[in-house]
């Protein structure tokens, strides 16, 4: 039988196929510009071969009857009703959520009631849902909360120091993302080091255009960088990261600007892009390389901040195991790996140039880039997000 | 002859007056409530004997021309135009004043043109300022800045992720406070340890109601806590410290807050306030031997975000020579001290128990409360702003 894993945003559908023996891929594809008139979709078969085209997606209900009908033609499936379990990525799962669950009625509820905390995400991933069940009403669904793998921090770690009483009622807290991600990539790296997960240490760091790290000790997460929202953390591709918060107070004073442009040039127009004009690593790195100094000052900023937070984490959870590099530019950036490990060698972090070059390959689960002499191992994990959720939904249904 | 220091703050005036030969304090005192209609003074006599009472005292011109009488009465200076120098305390000094400046009218019209980036302090500094010329305009009188210590920080410290054209015309960026405390307790460490400044390596916590850390390497400060305005960072009395920014467009759009309320909030009513209901460690402290959870989790998001930041500066620094406590906490609170050094001993942070209850002696300079086997000295140095205000004053004097 199949797995789907669907990642509903509010004007696309991300879907991948399984095999639930195996978890080998099927297919996966994209159906983008839901509503906006000028839908496509692109759908990649069993073979490999890519399918792609225009389409009227009036609506997140034609896109999953599109999708219902790509995966007929071309993987065979005859209809969603056959699945074996259909997979949810949802990004906030608030204090509700400490693991993936098997969507019912009070599970629905409870997203909805988490909306204020992800405006933009809760509601695009709900939709997604409740359009599945109406198609397949008769297969077990299950919502994978990007939130719920940080849901054992300790008080010291997810609490601001705000108001009691404004965490109390309205849930102003650290929440951090990327959790699926880190799930993926923690067990591999166990798996890798031969490892009980039950007592992995280490410090992770999911590196892409959101960028987070992540501290994990015996194998629970205690302190991640991403906080109610993923804006908090790291300099990012066009998200600030930490900044001090009066500087909203002074942008809206001083230059008038109100509270959706400041969230706008928070969010889109700063990180990467505010530093140097554009957001994607790979030019980035060239530029740097060509000594553009623009360049240099975004790598400079974005690497040196991931090294305090590799610091901050090491002060937390003592010497880990190991620093685990995913995602876009942790998985292939040799410029960034090497300038994040560059000084740390003091705290026992020690890379292997060369191992570090290497070119990456895709089959590789982890692979070690430190040096033999390095106390902590320094990994390259691909991460693999899909095939998480789909872990995950098998596992709950497996246990309903 | 002798030195005057002035803090002049919205409606109060702070002074203490040195013996420029030796740095002996002759007298000092504070008159508050000015413009107020129930103004109030102090003042300590050479003799140690305290001087106080009500006056009306409408605004600053008058409150100059009470302490002017008090000292005469007093201490013998018969009148300010026959001090050596006067220091003034200045919050901000931007990115125009890299170290203490002879004040003349340029150095006043930048000071002013700071005014946006120090709205409540840079006024009232300058009005001071003012006054004390008008009063004494034959005396060389010095601009002495909290941010100046910082002026050195390499970009990557002090550039945040936002668009490079609003740094570029705005001045948004990390100043750092607390500078001219971290200049005296750095070089009274630097004595202790028998050490050239410029070789100097260490991590300083300035903890008072006001918090802050810096890292120093080799003499020079290349990061610091606080940021734009003193908001960013620690964990304080009364603000939040380092929070998720987007958590300002939650308490405006969910809670209906403006930026004033916000403002008032983060910097008035959060922190260890905000946390467990009051401010004054040596209250909470108490509350929290007795098992009081509010005030256990008060103390430990304190503790736990400091020990975050010392980490993160031993990725920057390395290895230092000394962690420095300071200020009303760092020089008063053994248990603070102890739970920020707790479980960083992997790191060569290693607390001697006994020599960190040991009662402070007001007479030492610095001491030691580290462990034998520590590889980095753990020094408590009490502070002394006005002493190092009159230190820079005689300097920049001597040097025009």
């Amino acid at each position: 039988m199949k797995v789907l894993v669907l990642n509903s945003g509010s004007s696309s559908l991300k879907f991948k196929i399984f095999s639930q023996k195996d978890l080998h891929v099927l297919s996966h594809g994209l159906i983008e510009e839901i509503g906006t008139g000028h839908g496509s979709y692109h759908l990649v078969d069993p073979s490999g071969q890519l399918i792609e085209g225009k389409a009227n997606i009036p609506d997140h209900k034609a896109a999953l009857d599109l999708m219902s009908a790509l995966l007929k033609k071309h993987t065979g499936l005859d209809q969603l009703d056959h699945l074996y379990g259909i997979g949810h990525r949802v990004v906030h799962g608030g204090e509700s959520f400490k693991k993936a669950v098997l969507i019912d009625e009070d599970v629905l509820e409870t997203i909805k009631k988490l909306i204020p905390l992800a405006p933009l995400h809760n509601p695009a991933n709900l939709l997604g849902i409740k359009i599945a069940l109406e198609h397949a009403p008769n297969v077990p669904q299950v919502a994978v909360f990007d939130t719920a793998f940080h849901q054992g921090m300790p008080p010291h770690s997810y609490l601001y120091a705000i108001p009691k009483d404004i965490y109390e009622q309205h849930g102003i807290r650290r929440y951090g993302f990327h959790g699926t991600s880190y799930s993926y990539v923690t067990r591999q790296a166990a798996r890798f080091l031969n490892k009980d997960y039950s007592s992995l240490s280490c410090i992770c760091l999911h590196l892409g255009n959101g960028a987070s790290c992540m501290a994990l000790k015996d194998g629970e997460c205690v302190d991640t960088s991403m906080g109610l929202t993923p804006l908090e953390g790291l300099v990012m591709g066009t998200r600030c990261g930490d900044i001090d918060p009066a500087i909203i107070f002074f942008l809206n004073r001083t230059l008038g600007m109100d509270i959706d442009d400041i969230d706008h040039l928070l969010n889109k127009k700063s990180g990467l892009l505010g530093l140097c004009g554009e957001s994607d690593m790979r030019s980035i790195a060239k530029r740097f390389s060509a000594g553009d100094p623009d360049a240099r000052i975004a790598i400079d900023l974005f690497c040196y901040r991931i090294k305090k937070y590799i610091g901050s984490y090491m002060a937390v959870i003592g010497r880990p195991d190991c620093l685990i590099f995913t995602a876009g530019i942790g998985e292939n950036s040799t410029l960034v790996r090497q300038k994040v490990c560059e000084g740390l060698e003091h705290m026992g972090i020690r890379l292997d140039k060369e191992l570090n070059e290497q070119p990456k390959s895709d089959k590789a689960p982890a692979y070690s880039i430190s040096a033999s002499d390095s106390d902590v191992h320094i990994l390259v994990v691909p991460t693999d997000e899909e095939l998480e959720i789909a872990r995950q939904t098998i596992k709950v249904i497996g246990a309903n």
